[in-house]
């Protein structure tokens, strides 16, 4: 029991860690607007002028569109891995480090996939960026996921093992197909966009 | 009851949708200041030369404090319409994320009114993209009201129908409202922009 | 009972607007950072020119150290107030949303004092609309607590007459302080900016 | 005990004070993205150019995930530390903002130290400028906890005299070796920056 109590001690709370994440997540999502420049030294005048920079301006607002629920979407997933979390212990602390790093490196390449989307020469550079970019938050999840498995004490109480594994399962299948996005993007880049959609919106499937 | 459980754990709280959202309008309404840029190069020497600069600068400081207050009328609103809700599914999650979108977006048309409104070509593009979003953000609202409606399990448990129903007409007549300000910028850019401060004052009106 | 019930159905609590209220102070004080730039073009070669690159910067430094120990003073003291108010109504959200929108503004009237410190006909503009921002903030917060005032039902139940009337005496001074400062800018810059943080750390005085 | 509940009127709760700091902590971590800037202008055409143009600002990819990581390392270490802080006072609050100034600054250190990493004469300034805004964090943790350790009823109920002598000791030690990471700039910028991360990840060592 002492000895329980002890590793309590060492082991800290998630409510701060959801907390501080949160604040990431919600930081990275919405800074993605920040890229979003008010088209100026338009040649064409009048309204016409504002409403054809506006238009032009169309990789940018999809890139922010997209990145935006991506964001929000791994955000769900987050919260919902880290429900079963009960304690933290500092390898915890610098995994969920990993993901956050992740995330907050999205704006960067939305930046760049708005960039250089239309150039037929770099969009393929710039998507391979961007997918690249998911697959490593993939990646940091299943790290994370990998070692609360291994380690239950971490774990929530309710967590049996059934739920464990499938949720490593799941998060293993959505690493594939994370590392096929990116290698889609040399093949094709709209193709490669639909894919990171549609991968992204596979996470929404609740998994308990 | 085990059927009930199965359904919470599908289900889940809103405490972190509720801190995620938090922190999107929070961000998004205090990083509008980043588009107020110091005056460099003025031509007027001294004292004189730089408050000219401050007050020529009106449309950018009127925009500022439009657009917070905007954002922080929509996030008491958002919060209303939070405290009905009980549970979230994936839907909720992504339909949340509609509306985070569109309160994400306001830094950029507000950066975009600021910039043109002393155009007289293009104020008109401006406002409407403006009253645009202001009007995404609504019609999101009512998608997101609208599916929780029909799923009364997300519902908090004192939500009872004809709360919900007056919840439904209101957001409907808001909705509507925002569209004749998207039109009116077409007509008037200041009676828009009056409209557009009306019909968030009247989103304070408590409605339970 | 009904009649109370009712009152409460419309009043809200504070949690979230505590929480809102927290991003902002948060964010704004954070953002500060945005306005200082690494110096570039440095004329002198070698490390020498980057020294005194960075020293020649100090009244972006300062500013910036100034301002954030300023937002973090402001937020304390908010955090104080708001113990106090025990539910919300929409003119408490308005409200505070002025106070919010007075401490979104900080970072421009910083980067404002930063640009212009050193330029002798400017400084005092740039010092005046610097102490007229937070003068503004420290209105809202004695509009928001003259209200609160007004309306018991609004407060804690530990809060007593003598208690908010000791806030609102508190309040009145220091706003009153808050304007001298104002007035203090167009006399000596250094000395107004010396008083300003004199105003701020008298915030810090307990009060109860 | 009038006496003391008087003196718990003064002290406030610490759960405000966190929602702040994490607030602080998450968006000094999330802003160092806004440093990547998407390389524009590249000569070498087509893909090649791209990819050859973000290879060459590992600098600022290097600065941006190292300090994501320390300042995730030190939410850690703040988190940690707030356990123990059972009540706050004004003092208390202008010490912890003390810390979040360092935190704050982070990102501006980080842009300078990604700027001028590869030029030989200007890379010690940096890097001693980086080192040394992370040993003024350790220092305002010093100070923090030496207040905290001589207010005892500052202290949570089961801190015992042992553990805050425990973490005196710890603190005081890694303040003694970020002295010497910021000594060690000036005489190599790799080796200092090898120390930077090793003294973060001692920092991850859980001290009960």
């Amino acid at each position: 029991m002492a000895k329980h109590n002890d590793r309590l001690r060492v082991l800290r709370e998630t409510n701060r860690v959801e907390a501080f994440s949160d604040g990431v997540f919600a930081i990275a999502a919405t800074l993605l607007v920040a890229d979003l420049k008010v088209p100026v030294g338009i040649m064409v005048p009048g309204a016409i002028g504002l409403w054809q920079a506006i238009l032009a301006n169309w990789p940018g607002y999809l890139a922010f569109a997209l990145s935006f629920m991506i964001v929000v979407i791994f955000w769900g997933n987050h919260h919902q891995m880290l429900k079963h979390i009960r304690y933290t212990d500092p390898m915890v602390l610098v995994l969920n480090g990993f993901i956050l790093l992740g995330i907050a490196f999205v704006p960067h390449v939305t930046a760049l996939l708005a960039h250089y989307l239309l150039d037929p020469g770099r969009a393929t550079v710039a998507t391979a960026m961007y997918a690249g970019t998911l697959c490593a938050v993939s990646l940091a999840i299943n790290l994370f996921w990998d070692y609360a498995a291994r380690h239950p004490d971490l774990l929530d109480e309710t967590a049996d093992s059934p739920a464990v594994q499938f949720h490593t399962q799941q998060y293993r299948l959505s690493l594939g197909l994370r590392v096929l996005t990116v290698l889609l993007a040399f093949a094709s880049v709209p193709v490669c966009l639909v894919m990171l959609v549609m991968v992204s919106l596979y996470y929404l499937i609740p998994r308990g």
